[in-house]
């Protein structure tokens, strides 16, 4: 077919009467033809009332270039649906149509959401435990180094990656991107007013890359590692993006938005800026996508009421347990320093060390974070000279011993009866922490510590089914019989123990 | 010789003009015969005033039982000196002597004292570092087991030992002690007006083979692990007992008053009580000896000018930078959980981790004790029941692999030309430190983590030498060619890797 037949089938589908289906939490979008005159980015309005028997959505459209205008909604109610166009051009307005919102497929959850304060679930009750990683700059790397990264996820090792909008320039990340998210040219002479669509459409088809993976996309809108410009625009300019991103990337079910990366660190924003984007997102965003924003060195107050989430950089993860009562929200140590052996004390952790911190961050009731950074070569002058390609910036394969026992540590968390939550099995002055689901179920963890023994205080007159587990060796290990109240179990005086107390009945 | 010959010989010292010897730092004793009637440990006085050419001072005697009273003095100036005693007995009043005070034999330093605001340093200006260990009842043990204790002692780990005065009560140290501090009986009958002096000739017999090997005792004055009241004596018993161990125990050379253990879980003491035993042996004790106080989980105001250094319980041995700057006093970590295997999580520490606090804490300008609880047998109910006899509360030998790798280190240390403070070769934000002498010599240390290599920033234009240390391994490698300025080196990614960097000429 060629376009214009397209474009007049698309048309016509409302008067004929033909219903689309579109799945639950899936993307029915609308694809108008337009004009491409003037600046279309800033002169045109267009969005569109979604509406069903009981509800009404108000989603705006965006700019897709060559004159082409879209408008994408999630669903999530099945049944009919019915919409119209609201512009000021007269080509674009009072379009009309409708689909049926149809039952969600076996994989489809829908997006993740806050369940009981401190928890992610998604929409269809799914509990959602994040194990997230960290490839900052994979969109802007091509085709080929994507799809290395992208059959290096499906090895189902994370279901959240953390990913910047904008290019990034850094050390291992001094290549320039393959293409620029604004009309104009390299370095900085940018037409702010706009877009270049071919730039966001690479973004979002990673996004639905991750999606068809099962990975939550978490989107930084700002980050401080940028020579273009991108981090000094104006208020006015970053609230046009802001839209542009929502309007494009928001009816995607797994994306997340984080406001910036090391927040803290990019000079040209104030504290006012930072709760302007976030309120600025909780007002534009019809999805009510989750929100967080990481810091540097200085946390953001996350008792913020738009914020949804913690997300921390901080090494120190047993301190999730605190940071629940603190911030009365999910905590997510998005970053707690990366598996590799760079000189930069972020990025040069053992992976028994990075294992360690996902486990005592899960163990008090917070979610953790993954990055690798393994260099192949120790340059003749300094680091960022490398041309090694790091997962933690570009993607492509892993080359760390962590992964592998994170998955481990994911399967254990994931086959628990229910959401665990910080219990007392021990002295409450040990740094040995423990989850429980209602006391059916506990998961306790020793740490890098070797004890012989350890005295457990179980809860009632139960009987309880204890396995060893060991966190590297990634082995679970029945013992024999069964135990109750104030008892002593022996234990293989190895680092990494962890314990899997299960109710008899 | 019969006991009467011997102390009229003594007596008659003085007046035959006959003079005995002292070395410099060591002990001069007094003892005269006096009156057992009555309750010689409150109704008789007696002091002695010791004078050289230019110096007085007046020195309290104690009793010692059996009619026998002593008056101990440690010299600091070479020469001779003279005394008379004062009493409220005519028996122990007006006695005369003299003696030679010689000087101090090679492995005679003198006290430890403190030296520029952060150091400790020997009288005699060697430098003292601190490299101390844990065996709280090791003196109530009985000589056997006493002699296996200093049998490990004299291998050269440790140059400081914390031990209590007081018996210990405590999960493995359940055993009654040989004997008690006070006439009376077990568990709680005792006459608070009577020492027993041969409780404290058993410790102070332990103080001077320790110092026969170099080793300071740290005496711990109070602690709160009791089951015979003492933890819950009154003030003036308290201060009755301290003007005691004063008299007996000061005169040492090689003692350090730790006011307690744990000063926050003792009950029946308040801040005041601890505020008033600190000022109370500024004031009493003649030579001015080191004074701490060890915390529970509430640290102490070690600004309190009348302690003479930090001693720190916690774990985090790497703020010792910080707290030199927040104290200005040296900063010992006097215990930082100990390598074993015990439930309890202040014993269950890995050796590596062990090794790594105590290389944290040096590589920081501070100062760290070591503890060993291993046990080896899993008892069929509970810990405290178990007869393993654990270096930290009763010594012996050392099983752990911990003790070999501190004595390395002591020796890196101490080989130092000179006095090492916190210095910043690299990126300030890193959490690898190094301590440098003079910029002539630096010691870097980067933890447990994997770097493949390293950015230095080297002072100046000078060129240094460098080796490669590994803190587990005790291998010292030697980097070929020189370095200087902002310089890369190539590191073998392994945990526990540490530099020392020498200027070279």
């Amino acid at each position: 077919m060629n376009k214009k037949l397209t474009v007049l089938l698309f048309l016509l589908i409302p008067l004929m009467g033909f219903s689309q289906n579109c799945e639950k939490w899936k993307v029915f979008e609308i694809s108008l033809k337009g004009t491409s005159a003037g600046n279309p980015f800033k002169d045109v309005t267009l969005s569109a009332v979604f509406t069903n028997s009981t509800l009404s959505d108000t989603i705006n459209g965006f700019y897709d270039g060559s004159g082409i205008y879209k408008i994408r909604y999630m669903p999530a109610s099945e049944g009919k649906w019915s919409y119209t166009t609201i512009s000021n051009q007269k080509q674009l307005n009072a379009k009309k149509g409708a689909f049926n919102c149809i039952p969600p497929s076996k994989d489809n959850h829908g997006p993740v959401v806050v369940k009981d304060t401190f928890y992610l679930a998604y929409a269809d009750g799914t509990p959602h435990h994040s194990f997230g990683t960290t490839c900052y700059g994979w969109v802007h790397q091509g085709d080929s180094l994507a799809g290395v990264t992208l059959k290096t996820l499906s090895r189902g090792y994370f279901n959240k990656m953390r990913m910047c909008i904008f290019p990034k320039d850094y050390d291992w990340n001094k290549n320039e991107p393959l293409l620029y998210p604004f009309e104009g040219k390299p370095l900085k002479e940018w037409d702010y007013t706009r877009f270049n669509p071919a730039y966001f459409r690479n973004v979002e088809k990673r996004i639905r890359q991750l999606d068809s993976l099962g990975i939550e996309a978490d989107l930084i809108v700002f980050h401080p590692y940028d020579r273009w410009g991108y981090q000094n625009m104006t208020r006015e300019t970053d609230d046009f993006y802001i839209r542009y991103i929502i309007a494009r990337f928001a009816a995607y079910k797994n994306v997340w938005w984080s406001m910036a990366n090391e927040y803290d660190f990019m000079r040209a924003k104030k504290m006012d800026d930072w709760d302007h984007f976030i309120r600025f997102f909780a007002e534009e965003d019809p999805y009510n996508r989750l929100r967080g924003i990481h810091n540097g060195s200085r946390w953001y107050d996350h008792t913020n009421p738009y914020l949804t989430h913690a997300s921390i950089q901080n090494e120190d993860t047993y301190r999730a347990k605190e940071l629940r009562a603190k911030y009365l929200k999910p905590v997510i140590f998005d970053e707690c320093r990366y598996e590799g052996n760079i000189p930069w004390s972020w990025g040069n952790l053992t992976a028994e060390e990075m294992v360690n911190k996902f486990w005592r961050g899960f163990i008090n009731g917070g979610y953790v974070g993954h990055g690798e950074t393994y260099v192949t070569e120790v340059p003749l002058q300094f680091p960022e000279r490398s041309s090694d390609v790091l997962w933690w910036s570009k993607g492509g394969v892993l080359k760390g011993r962590s992964h592998e026992r994170i998955k481990f540590l994911r399967e254990i968390i994931e086959s628990a009866p229910g959401k665990l939550k910080p219990s007392v099995i021990f002295q409450s002055w040990m740094p040995f922490s423990s989850v429980t689901y209602k006391n059916e179920f506990f998961l306790a963890y020793f740490n890098m510590d070797q004890p012989r023994s350890m005295v457990l205080n179980l809860p009632g007159k139960s009987n309880y089914r204890i396995e060893i587990i060991n966190a590297w060796d990634m082995i679970i290990q029945p013992v024999p019989g069964t135990f109750s109240g104030r008892c002593i179990i022996e234990l293989p005086q190895k680092p990494m123990t962890a314990l899997r107390i299960t109710k008899t009945n």
